[in-house]
C-alpha cells in the first residue's frame, strides 16, 4: 500500500545460506569464466577485464574486506591474492603490478563444470570442496581442485570470502 | 591507488556482533525516542512522523523482512507489529489502520535509560534483556521490561529484528 | 566398520536452526509444562521439582552461560532469571532465596498451546514471537505475550537462550 | 552454592571463534603433526596411530559430519578425504582401504610453522589461509599452501571442517 516502507524484496541478510545457493553460485563461476574467455576472444582484453570487473563486484566479498584467494597458478612472493587489483590481474592480466599474471580467464575456456562436491552450510557461511574442470577451444582438458567458502553481500547474495585452487598432486 | 576498487570502509556483513555494539544500539534507541518526542512538542506530530520513519529505517530491520515486535501499550488483535507501518503507527499513531494507537513517542520523553541488561553474542545477531526507564516533561517515570535482537543490515549496522517490551508484574 | 570412528548420528553444531526444530520447541515446551502441573498433583512437589530439573536442563541453554529469562509473574529485585536456580524456583517454588515463588508450573494446567508464532532463523540461532495459552483443571485460561529465543547445545538440540514472557496489556 | 546446577566452565557453543582461538588452533595443529613423527620414531607407527586418533577426535569435526579435507598428496580416486578413516590413513598409513597412503605424520618432522595466514571471522565459523612450513629430522624443509576453516564442537573447543592444503605452484 502507499506508505507500506517496507522493501518488495527483503534482503534478508540473516537467512542460513542454503545447498540451492551455493550450488546456483559454482554455475555462475563456470559461467563466468566461459564468458570472460568468450569475449576476450571476440573483443580483446579491454572488454573481459570489464567483463571480470563485473564478476568479481557481483561474486566476491572483496567489498567485505579481504578475500582469502589462492588462485591455481600464483607464485610466491604473490601467492595469496587477498585484494580486488590482484584478482581482477589473476584472471584478466595486463597489470605491471603482478608481472607473472598472464590472465588465467583468457585461456580460451570453452565449457566449465563443477563435479564432486560436498557442501557444507555453517549457518551464515557455507564452504564447498570439489573439482573443477575445464575445457578450452583446443579441446584440451584442465581439472583442479576446488574449495570455496561463502557468505552473503549487502544485496543479499552468496560473495566468495575464500577460494583456495590447486592442480592434482602428481607423485615425481 | 586508481584501479583499487575496495571500498575505503568495508560493510563485512560475517563480522560477529560486539557487544559494544549492542550497548551503542541501547543508547541510539534511547535517543531516537527522545528526539522523537521533542520533534513532537516543537513542531508537532507530521514533524516526529518524519523523524521516527528515518529511526525506523535506521534502527529496525524491516527491510529484511518481518519484525518481531511487541510493544509495551498494544492490544488483541494488533498486539504484534511484525510490519513496518504497524511499528510507524504505534510510536507515532496517526494511523486509521491502528486505531488504538495514540502514539508511544508522542508521550513527552525527555529522558530514557537502559540498565540492568544481559547480553548474548550469538555469531551474526545479539540479543539483550533489561530495562529502559524513561522520563516525561512531567517528570512521570516509566519503567519496562525489555528484549532486542539484533542483526547486521545492508549497511553493516545493527538492526532490530526482535524487539519485546512489556509492563513489570504487579500481583493484583 | 570395526574402526569407523564417526559417530552414527553425528551432533552437526553448525548446521543452521530449522523451522520445523523452533515448532518442535514450542510443542515440547507445552508438554513440559502440562507434565510438571501433572505430576505436582499426583505425585507432590519434589516430584514435580525433579521433573522440572530435567526439563530445565534439557530445553534451557543454562550450561551455556546466562539465560535471558522474564517470566511472566517475577517482581523486582528478581524480574530476570539469568541463573538455573532462579528458574527452577520460578517453575516449582520452595527455594527460600526466591520468596515471592509460588510455583508456576504448579498451577494445576491441563493444556497448553502456542499460536499466532514468527520465526525468524538468524543461522546458529532462532527467534520467536507469539502467544503461549494455558488451561488448568478448573478450566481457567491464561494466555500471554512470548518470545523465545534458541541455540543449539552440546547434544544438537535447541537450547532456549532468552525467554521473555508477558501478560497482555490492558488499559486501566 | 550447593544446588547451583550451572557447570563451572559453561560450554558457550554459540560464542564467535576469536583470532585467538584460530592462531592456537594453528599452534596446535604444528605441534600434533611433529609429535605424531616422533611418537612413530621412538615408539613405532602403532604409537603413532594411537596418537593420531586423539588429534583427530580433538581437532577435527569428523563428529560432526564429513568433513572438507584435501590433503596435500591423496590422488584420485581418493583425493578427497571425508570420512575419519580416510583421515587416519592419510596421517599414519598402514590401511589397505587406502593403498597409497604411507603416513604423512610419518615423515620425520621435527618442527612446524605456519606463517602469512589471513583470518575470516564469519559468526559461528572462522576461516584461514595461508602457509605451513615443516622440517624434517634431515633437515628437509618442504612449505605448503593451507586453507582451515573451523567450527565449534561439542566441548566448545575449535574443530576443523575444512581443510585444504596444496603444494606451491612450479612452472614447468
Amino acid at each position: 500500500m502507499a506508505h507500506d516502507h517496507a522493501a518488495p524484496k527483503p534482503v534478508t541478510l540473516y537467512a542460513p545460506i542454503t545447498q540451492a545457493e551455493v550450488e546456483a553460485a559454482h554455475t555462475a563461476w563456470c559461467g563466468a569464466l566461459v564468458a570472460i574467455a568468450t569475449e576476450n576472444d571476440t573483443k580483446g582484453q579491454p572488454a573481459a577485464k570489464e567483463l571480470a570487473k563485473k564478476v568479481l563486484d557481483s561474486a566476491y566479498g572483496y567489498g567485505m574486506g579481504p578475500v582469502l584467494f589462492k588462485p591455481t597458478l600464483t607464485v610466491v612472493p604473490q601467492t595469496f591474492r587477498t585484494t580486488y587489483d590482484g584478482a581482477l590481474a589473476y584472471f584478466v592480466g595486463g597489470d605491471k603490478a603482478y608481472p607473472n599474471d598472464t590472465g588465467f580467464a583468457l585461456k580460451g575456456w570453452r565449457k566449465c563444470e563443477t563435479s564432486n562436491n560436498t557442501i557444507l552450510i555453517t549457518g551464515n557461511s557455507a564452504l564447498s570442496m570439489g573439482n573443477v574442470t575445464m575445457w578450452d577451444s583446443k579441446g584440451n582438458v584442465t581439472k583442479v581442485d576446488k574449495t570455496w567458502g561463502y557468505a552473503r553481500g549487502t544485496d543479499g547474495g552468496l560473495k566468495i570470502v575464500l577460494h583456495h585452487s590447486s592442480l592434482p598432486y602428481s607423485a615425481k
